[in-house]
């Protein structure tokens, strides 16, 4: 179980290796969707994603034994990169297991870091079994993506300082995927202002978590082709026990949505948002024709995305 | 003449009515560069660009008589946009003749922002003679997009606010088209700070500031094709006087560097910079190697670019 004091005990132990991230806002994007919209960038988070809270908080909360073997994941996204810049700020091995068809940006980024990429066939199967083999080998610690309770508690500080930053939201929108970041944010949100309504969205093409949420037991989604490749993950087991206690509701929006949405937070906010990091935003619509709400505040997840390919036509200028 | 009491007049009229732009940082850029740099982000300004300060004090200069009539300018760029929404502000009229193949993008903003655009043929005569007669029949009041010492001192209160985020600045870099903002940014800054180093960058394929620069006199250039489009046009009378007096260097750069430099702050800083915008970061290695400097300011004009054309190839993902 993840609770406001395991919340602010990552904080404390990570505020200082991570991003304070602004919350932004835009007179514009106001003006559309009939509300006060405050954008908790979190791509502009270290490794341009909110995965460094938590993999921060995993790493930071080994014991030096325990560190001193070193740390395992397998993920072709975020979490990779994260976890391979929290390692090499406490001095020890990262090993990366990655699908051979993960975005070269991503891949990219892990090495910067330091991180050792160890490839594996794209399948869920492959995947287990090869991080599995390097903790046999190595006696690694394994540091899941979102199903594990120190991720969930590192995730769940950008409530924190959301609240911090803004007072008095009526609503927190947030993507989900594996169901970490959502967990995270539902428990300290709700445990610091009951009142604050707290939603998933996610893509209808990878539409798990709703389902899940609406049957009360996980449903798992096998290979969705989203373009919100951070949330084709099935919701993780600890995770959806926090959202199925605080989450108010989960919402999915179709693929064209996630699309405009990451084009007009390009267009009008001059930031870049990749796809999983937009969801969220368009979300708004559905999630104010539920329930009606003045200030929202909307997790902008992720920045990270392979600039040669974009969900649009885009001729070459020069 | 402008002086830095005219541009410290320009910042108390137009403060509530300007973005105080945030100043932003990267370990990554940093450790690229050498330096440390502050990015003055006029991408995040109103209208996406440095050009809604100098609009808007011109605009708000105007006495109630002179602003009665409105106002008229010819821009194919921001500052067309700029000037319409202080024309809106002030609930006066804007007149942006623009030539017919200007990016829909900047047109759409125009538009957007209540202004009248006056269509024109792509050529310097055509646009003069089109504004003249927007003045004639209406005795609108001609804003000139930067030979104008109104607009100079509102594009000069960028540099007002950057010594204020930033303390002991070694260096400023700040791309140079028609000059406007480089006189405004040098006048400031030089004024406040003399020790600082104040150096102009713009595109070697449209390098008439630095020739007019070496040559103490102002030698147009004609049609230059660099990416950059904001900053094709030749140096204005009025900047040009202030660049002789206060600006230490402007340097060149290929148009290579401008694309390789705008995609670096798109990916790195996860920021929408229009090729102009991304000129100064573009100049940092030839501003070094000329003079070494610690803490260089690097002001990133703006982020309006039409999405569906970029500099580099792009496949079509989803």
């Amino acid at each position: 179980m993840l609770t406001l004091a395991d919340i602010r005990a990552a904080y404390e132990r990570i505020q200082d290796k991570i991003n304070r991230t602004p919350v932004m806002t835009s007179e514009t994007l106001n003006g559309l969707a009939g509300a006060q919209l405050f954008f908790k960038c979190e791509n502009f988070q270290k490794v341009g994603a909110f995965k460094a809270r938590g993999a921060t908080n995993a790493v930071f909360s080994l014991t030096d034994e325990e560190a001193a073997r070193g740390v395992v994941t397998h993920s072709s996204g975020n979490h990779a990169a994260a976890l391979a810049r929290a390692a090499k700020l406490r001095g020890i091995r990262a090993y990366i297991v990655m699908p051979d068809n993960a975005p070269k940006a991503k891949e990219a980024s892990v090495r910067r870091y330091g991180g050792e990429v160890i490839h594996c066939a794209p399948n869920e199967t492959a995947r287990r079994e090869t991080a599995e083999s390097v903790v046999a080998r190595t006696g690694a610690a394994f540091i899941h993506p979102y199903d594990n309770l120190r991720v969930m508690a590192g995730q769940g500080t950008t409530a924190l300082e959301l609240l911090d930053q803004v007072p008095d939201l009526d609503m927190i929108l947030c993507p989900v995927g594996g169901g970490g970041q959502l967990a995270g944010v539902a428990v300290a949100a709700k445990s610091i202002e009951p009142q604050i309504r707290v939603v998933g969205v996610e893509p209808a093409m990878a539409d798990d978590a709703s389902r899940s949420f609406k049957a009360g037991a996980i449903i798992p989604v096998s290979n969705p082709s989203t373009i919100a490749d951070g949330l084709r993950t099935s919701l993780g087991e600890k995770p959806f026990a926090e959202i199925r206690r605080y989450v108010d509701d989960i919402v999915t929006v179709p693929e064209a949505d996630i699309v405009e949405a990451m084009r007009r937070l390009w267009e009008v906010m001059k930031i870049i948002v990749e796809p999983s990091g937009a969801v969220p935003y368009a979300g708004v619509p559905v999630a104010l024709q539920k329930k009606a709400s003045q200030r929202i505040g909307i997790i902008l997840s992720g920045g990270n995305l392979d600039l040669d390919k974009l969900p649009w036509t885009v001729a070459r200028d020069g």
